[in-house]
């Protein structure tokens, strides 16, 4: 595989690639490092493997931590089993563009995995490496999306699995993770508690693959996928701008990780786009900083309706902010009235309904614009995370229902009267 | 394009491609004619044509009543716009093959369009159709999914919308629908006395194309697309057996027609699978008349979760019947336990979280499994119509969930108390 080892992403001492997520030396977090050399150097040849690739991540194997994704193996990942993450679609967004006086805006629906969010990437590359190192059960800490795809991921391979997340959490999430006949352990307390507990838990439990914890630097890999296929569905470039959540940052700063891999290896053309994270005012540690001028975040204690950012200490919060800064783009919060009209909007423009998180990123959209920032002219990508569906709270009573009885007259008098045709 | 003329089914009386449903002549139901010759005589040329094709239904263009369908013309659908349906994922399950003990089991996971049903299959074809000719609103008879269809890509169009439900449907569904921003319309009744409403609308407003009535001729050759897919992602063959739900029969019989169009024009080969329809036994009208031999169906008052199949008087009904029996498959019928069992056997197996509907169609997989109607080596692939997400309430209360203190001794007390490690 391409990927020679665990380095550390302070001190750069190096690691095997197992199941560790922090440098004995210096407590920093270790990243998995490249060779990417097998590639070749024709960067055209490289494309056309990928366009002859499965419709899911595993085209982008050769990027991807994970046994038989080198160049040449016959697998080529086009096997691999599992439920397929990926390959979600790059919708043009006139409607939402015009509304907001821009010109093209595309909307990354990656609610469109199978349990629709963008967590399945990371789950699916975090199950697979979890696999080749012989582990027999998933576990994870999750605001709700990331229990959802481990339970579902666990089940279509037949392990054994443990979600823990805040009990507060949306009852959506929690039926769309029982389901499956995982063990759901509901923590009294927030999204760092969990984790916390996470922590100490995958010291103690030899078998298990947390996710997020003891297998983070493969998981945190899978995002960058979503930068590929951006990259490929917009013919291999990049786009001028990205707007995209943060909760821990890492979706984040893998967006961008993956579209540096690409133009470094000269798949991509272009350049960096502008990143722009999006907050909720809720629990915004990372937007803070940013506007304070800070390196690093101050935790909060999250309250906000987008449960599924609301980390208050985010591990990647500091890599976040110097990502925002150098690639000329910013971070900004939300109130959660900006985030019910944001999921208002993408719905009413797009046909595309998005949760609380996906609401945050388009009401960052809107900010922007209404701050002038965006020239008209650039192309613009925003990142919805997931779906809906997963959070219906925050869409009750938002729109009216006509209740009628089921005759032609009684439809005449409602609408009459409403004055709606 | 290819299709030609509206026939009747009944009477073949023909009638140009406008928004007709019912032959004037006999009462018949009108149905999409088509010339295919325009194909050439050479199928590999055909499957390569559709392999180049975008990644969702318009691959098929050259089988769909729309312009710009036939071959060579320029835009060929891959520039049409509103929300990309279909390429939904084929999943082997070996898992649940296991359990039932059949060797090859396919899950078609439909719940993976952008408002998660197949609904947005056959609305984005009656909703680029409508727009060929002039309409500017659409609006549809929903037992919910179609409702969810119909808002989402009235918005993506900029279209007005008006979309009629039952009163009683679930509130995911319902708050899945208005964040649209389109006309709901909750009718105090259930789908049939819908139905019977929008069909006397659909004579009084004449520019609204309700998509289930006065465009439903073209509305139904969507649903060929899921034979299609499957025929493809199989290699260009049929499989052996279908197992899917029925609610008006459309869906079913037209599964049937893509496979018989494919094999008639040597782009699969193979033979038309055997047709098993699933049904939930409140609301069993063909799967009673199967059972009892009749050739048309007897309307019933539905009683059951599975709401997105709750049609009493299906008007396809004798054509499902009809098939069935043609092709060596049948009908069946589950309790509204055997769904609830359904969803989680599915869940627990695949990683795929479907709605009631699909807990019908897994729970009539289970039954001719156990019934030894399905020979061992047959290849089979059941088609799961909606997500999970949807039909909540079915899950509630099928699990445990393990609430604990933030606390490594907390999760041994529990666990070991649970005796689940």
């Amino acid at each position: 595989m391409p990927a020679t080892a665990l380095k550390c992403r302070e001190c750069k001492a190096e690691y095997p690639l197992e199941a560790h997520f922090v440098c004995s030396n210096c407590f920093g977090p270790l990243e998995v490092a490249y060779d990417f050399s097998a590639l070749g150097a024709d960067p055209a040849q490289t494309r056309r493997r990928i366009q002859a690739g499965p419709q899911n991540i595993w085209r982008y194997s050769d990027f991807l931590p994970l046994q038989g994704g080198s160049p040449g193996a016959s697998t080529r990942g086009a096997s691999r089993s599992g439920l397929p993450a990926g390959c979600t679609p790059l919708i043009r967004a006139d409607r939402l563009a015009a509304e907001l006086g821009l010109k093209e805006v595309w909307v990354k629906n990656d609610a469109a995995n199978p349990t629709h969010s963008f967590k399945d990437r990371v789950v699916s590359v975090a199950t697979h490496r979890a696999r080749e190192l012989g582990f027999d059960t998933l576990a994870c800490a999750s605001t709700g999306n990331l229990a959802n795809a481990v339970a579902a991921q666990a089940s279509a391979f037949g392990m054994r699995s443990y979600v823990f997340i805040p009990s507060d959490l949306e009852e959506q999430k929690i039926l769309a993770t029982g389901v499956y006949g995982t063990n759901v352990v509901a923590v009294k307390g927030n999204y760092d508690d969990v984790n916390r507990l996470c922590t100490e838990l995958s010291g103690e439990r030899a078998g298990w693959a947390f996710v997020n914890v003891n297998m983070r630097p493969y998981y945190a890999e899978g995002s960058k996928t979503l930068a590929y296929e951006i990259s490929e569905q917009l013919g291999f470039t990049t786009p001028d701008r990205i707007v995209s959540p943060i909760a821990s940052g890492s979706l984040f700063t893998k967006i961008a990780k993956g579209f540096e891999e690409w133009l470094e290896l000269g798949i991509a053309t272009g350049s960096l786009p502008k990143m722009n994270g999006a907050q909720a005012a809720g629990c915004s540690p990372v937007a803070t900083a940013y506007a304070n001028g800070h390196d690093v975040c101050r935790p909060v204690k999250p309250d906000t309706i987008a449960k599924s950012l609301a980390i208050g200490n985010p591990a990647d919060g500091p890599y976040a902010l110097e990502l925002a800064r150098r690639s000329g783009g910013g971070i900004d919060m939300v109130t959660d009235d900006e985030i019910r009209e944001g999921i208002g909007l993408l719905a009413s423009t797009t046909g595309v309904f998005t949760e609380t998180a996906g609401g945050v990123t388009t009401a960052v959209l809107k900010k922007l614009a209404e701050r002038g920032e965006i020239d008209p002219e650039e192309r613009v990508v925003i990142v919805i995370t997931g779906e809906g569906l997963k959070t219906l709270d925050a869409v009750r009573d938002t729109f009216t229902t006509h209740t009628i009885e089921p005759s032609f007259d009684a439809f005449e008098a409602e609408f009459a009267v409403a004055g709606s045709h």
